[in-house]
């Protein structure tokens, strides 16, 4: 079930390196971990004694990244639908397996994608998925942080809407014992939530003080769907029904305009930027460089392993970082730094965490993602920010702390048998994919 | 320096599952290796006799991927310059280090690429560079394959042009004694070379029966530039100076018309597209449906460490599946298994290889990268070859056989240690970088 230490002395002095966020630098200094939290950086704090050492030397400790979207339970339908039409994908092969999937299945999906992201230095992932108690005890079990949602799909009127909403509190309030766990409330998307389902849903946010995840504005389809019943774009109706009245995360937001990029900046949303599953399915490119200029925070995720097909965020950090270069033709354009940034500290603002994970510092939880410099893909250590970004493939994660908590060392997990994981979704997709 | 075998059972025919690239499916086998080839797969050829085994269950063989544009040396200048314009890029931190380059470090450069390919399934890199003498030492000692060839730069009249060119045969020479090693030329591109010296190269070539290694359109200045000097486009200049007349290799091709394209179809002119490279130096996306749809046979490469910053195959993989998609907003554009057989398969027959490599076949050379399927990007074990395309990272290669040798078990170099060429590598930087 992990190491759980007291204290321990992440990175020696000498040698160690960490990522200093918010000043975008990497310096050398130790990290001094006590329960849960840091409690010091650079001299140890008057009376500490570690319980546990790390060798920091030719290391590098990085905030854990935040995987800002995803749909953790469908890792288990990697690599079952691709090259397809997205109504084949979805109607042909996804839909199918989902209808036959129990919620053992779902439970087996959240595990392999928590072995996934932990061992590529994801330390926290929001999620939406219907079977949320299968998460939640995943979550729990592994030592992983998430904040979870129950998709919501339907109508005002609609008994099982209201069914869905009740049980995302009852799974709220059931996993209360749990401060890795935090809930949202998940309105699905325009097209599959009508106008009074989303004015409740908003209700209930603001009364509960909870936040929204929301996919918006994702394909063309979409757009022409949501004119045409409500005269106005995926942006619009969701501000019009309240969704943005809250802390709200809007996954996607590919196909979106000038006026719909006001909207968000002005009413604080938080746009979670999905390149890989955006070209996968042929829905092009989110405009990165206008968000970012206009100062709206812009985070990152990995959308579900049925249309990516990965969940490791180094992946999805070095794709963030080379399109936008490719596509507006500007090598200047969301840099080494702004990826990284996207991929800690603004995806812990977009989940209201600011001031507990994110960035290495003095108070905030130890979640920390430790590399192994030794690697040739960050051999020499030039710009290890750089690094990160273009050159890290997410092998190099040599230890994970999360909630201080060692879940990974050496690479090898200590919460959780990843082999146990690996015969349930064979066996899964054997039955059922 | 490797296990020299001389038979070699590599995948046990119980579970062992290799790619057959030429069916794009996945099959169970066995493959039999005696000296530098592929003797049987399937039942054991008559009189075999195992001297090593390798279990191959819960593990995948694929041919090695085919790097086919690179500038090994590079390597040590991984993430020293990023995030800046083409020309403070080049003229500013490149340049400047590469006149301080001493032949050692081009050495050491090219020991620090070769570790990064092989450890991620790259069996054969197609380099083009000044030390030809380095990368070649660097080759023989560590048992990789490559083609060779010295970047020439000059004119007609010039001494200095005339000198390259004989370096570049005295070297092929020199290295007669390895068959790991194939020689092109390497005329470096139109902005560099002018009339004169491109036809004294491509006649050279013709007379030696060699192919030919050149940039071509790879940004819109260079396209100002060219149609300001000749009137034409880079892909005119080429094909008007005979670099098609014998097998070329033609780097880049972002910027092209369809009357290129349909030179570069009719001259069969193999092109080489660069992904991470394109984008990261801004100069956007090559038309690789248009020129797949045309029926030119394109390859795949990471161009070099200072612009990508990573000689990582299976992430150049990725992006070449994924970002057409995004730029055609078709699902469906450049499938799993197109970019498998561009990797594998097209690049061998760009470098004039496709009878001795790039597919696992009775009678060709044992190149292969066997990876380990208890990865959970690999898992569940669904469609391999989206695997390979969409979700592998190249950490799952535990094992690489380059000319019947084992080069590489359970993810430790058999030929070389790693940590000498990562200090040294170090070493280099702090000095001139």
């Amino acid at each position: 079930m992990g190491t759980v230490i007291k204290n321990v002395l992440a990175i020696l002095p000498e040698n160690g390196r960490i990522v200093d966020s918010e000043k975008d630098i990497v310096k050398e200094t130790s990290i001094y971990i006590e329960g849960q939290r840091i409690v010091g950086l650079g001299d140890a704090p008057e009376g500490f004694k570690a319980d546990k050492c790390i060798d920091g030397s030719k290391k590098l400790a990085i905030p854990g990244l935040i995987n800002c979207h995803t749909h953790s339970y469908m890792a288990f339908m990697r690599n079952v639908a691709d090259d397809l039409s997205f109504m084949d994908w979805l109607f042909g092969r996804i839909d199918p397996i989902e209808r036959k999937m129990t919620d053992e299945d779902a439970y087996w999906g959240a595990r392999l994608a928590i072995i996934e992201m932990m061992k590529s230095g994801t330390t926290c992932f929001n999620d939406m998925q219907m079977n949320i108690h299968q998460t939640t005890r995943a979550v729990k079990e592994t030592g992983m942080r998430a904040v979870i949602c129950r998709g919501l799909v339907g109508s005002g009127d609609d008994e099982a809407g209201s069914m869905r909403l009740r049980q995302a509190f009852e799974e709220k309030e059931a996993a209360a014992d749990c401060d890795r766990l935090t809930f949202m409330l998940g309105p699905h998307a325009p097209y599959t939530c009508d106008d009074a389902y989303m004015r409740i849903i908003s209700r209930k946010a603001k009364e509960n003080n909870m936040g929204i995840h929301v996919h918006l504005s994702e394909s063309e389809s979409e757009i022409r769907q949501i004119k045409e019943k409500y005269g106005c774009t995926p942006i619009e109706m969701a501000e019009k029904n309240g969704l943005f009245d809250v802390n709200c995360i809007a996954a996607h937001c590919v196909q979106i305009t000038d006026d719909d990029i006001k909207i968000l900046k002005d009413k604080k949303v938080n746009v979670v930027t999905n390149p890989a599953s955006n070209m996968k399915l042929g829905n092009g490119f989110a405009p990165v460089k206008k968000l970012l200029e206009a100062g709206v925070n812009v985070c990152l995720g990995t959308d579900g392993a049925a249309s990516n097909n990965s969940l490791n965020m180094f992946r999805e950090m070095s794709l963030l970082a080379l399109i936008h270069k490719g596509v507006y033709r500007n090598p200047q354009c969301v840099s080494a730094r702004e990826t990284f940034r996207i991929a800690t500290i603004n995806g812990a603002k977009a989940l209201g965490l600011e001031k507990e994970i994110g960035s290495i510092e003095v108070g905030k939880k130890a979640d920390l993602a430790i590399l192994d410099l030794e690697n040739p893909s960050l051999m020499p250590t030039n710009d290890l920010i750089a690094g990160l970004s273009y050159s890290a493939n997410g092998s190099e994660v040599d230890t994970v702390i999360i909630d201080g908590r060692i879940t990974m060392e050496g690479r090898k997990l200590l919460t959780m048998d990843e082999r146990e994981t690996y015969a349930h979704v064979q066996d899964i997709i054997r039955r059922i994919g």
